[in-house]
């Protein structure tokens, strides 16, 4: 397929992936690095799944690939490993002051049940970029919310009464692992869904 | 870049991925359905991640990547949960009757260290094609070998003797969960290692 070079040039401009809006797995990664490097948990982003259609080698054999498409995914982006525990979550940004549910395919969905199911610990991190306030809501109550079909989407007032609002700092960015911990390890928001 | 019309065509020639000499990788991708269908377990195999150049956009504002290239991985390829435990591995196929630890790299090795830390369950899993045997070599027994430095490969006689061999069958074609449940979650295979 041929592109004209007005296009091509203009895309060329616009692949500045580091600041492609990816300001909150931006911090998620630092914030995992954290975790690794502090020995605190092991969460990785796992990569865009892609389609891959052509490839190919010079004569040292390395592989090029010439076309390709981005495929969506069929689990979560993050998942990992806190103090035995498998940890399993989603991250997005919201510019509006509410979270559209049709912002998670799915896929996604059945995931994160799966995830439950299997006692696993589920949730989104769920980021309104406007007021630059990042919460973690559980899986169970994600869930919860699909179910009742009754919105569209979850109004930022649900966020703020009952989701947990992740402290943002320099290092680590986004603590998420202190929310789970006092949810599912023992702390002050321990609940009736506390794990063994 | 434009590439010479005969090389692109042998080189469309050589992508069949289906016939990559990925026989293990989708043996495991058809278990872990199987394993998903039966809610037995949740693993997937991550995407390869893949570092890239250019993408142009068309009309419709659809993303076709024109220019990327295959990075090595920097944990192993497949990960999930059993029984509320996260499970983590990596799988590879060797032709001769030894497995070259040249095969596994450093990050995989020091991800699978940390895992063990976290009180994960890691493990590899071993083909060997000319036999047509699969084991599970338990993470802990892989870095022990590493660690010792006596021998740049697990000689086939190890894996024979201290190993786990993987039952093949239509469906699943190898099941490997029956091994970690043994292992792990009490069975004919318990030692001192096993998990609470």
């Amino acid at each position: 397929m041929k592109y004209p070079s007005k296009i091509k040039k203009q895309n060329q401009k616009s692949i500045d992936f580091a600041n492609r809006g990816m300001s909150l797995e931006n911090d998620l990664n630092l914030t995992n690095e954290y975790y690794i490097e502090k020995n605190i948990a092991v969460i990785h982003k796992k990569p865009t799944p892609i389609k891959l259609v052509k490839i190919t080698f010079d004569c040292q054999k390395n592989a090029k690939i010439n076309e390709a498409y981005f495929q969506s995914p069929s689990t979560t982006d993050y998942n990992g490993i806190y103090q035995g525990a498998y940890l399993d979550f989603e991250a997005k940004e919201t510019k509006t002051r509410n979270f559209p549910l049709a912002n998670i395919n799915q896929h996604q969905i059945n995931h994160l049940r799966k995830i439950i199911e299997h006692k696993g610990i589920a949730f989104l991190i769920i980021r309104f970029s406007i007021i630059n306030e990042t919460y973690l809501i559980k899986g169970e109550d994600f869930i919860d919310f699909i179910d009742k079909k009754t919105r569209k989407s979850i109004p930022y007032s649900y966020f703020k009464d009952n989701c947990f609002l992740i402290k943002e700092s320099y290092c680590p960015r986004l603590d998420y692992i202190i929310i789970i911990k006092d949810l599912y390890f023992g702390g002050n928001y321990e609940k009736n869904d506390k794990k063994n």
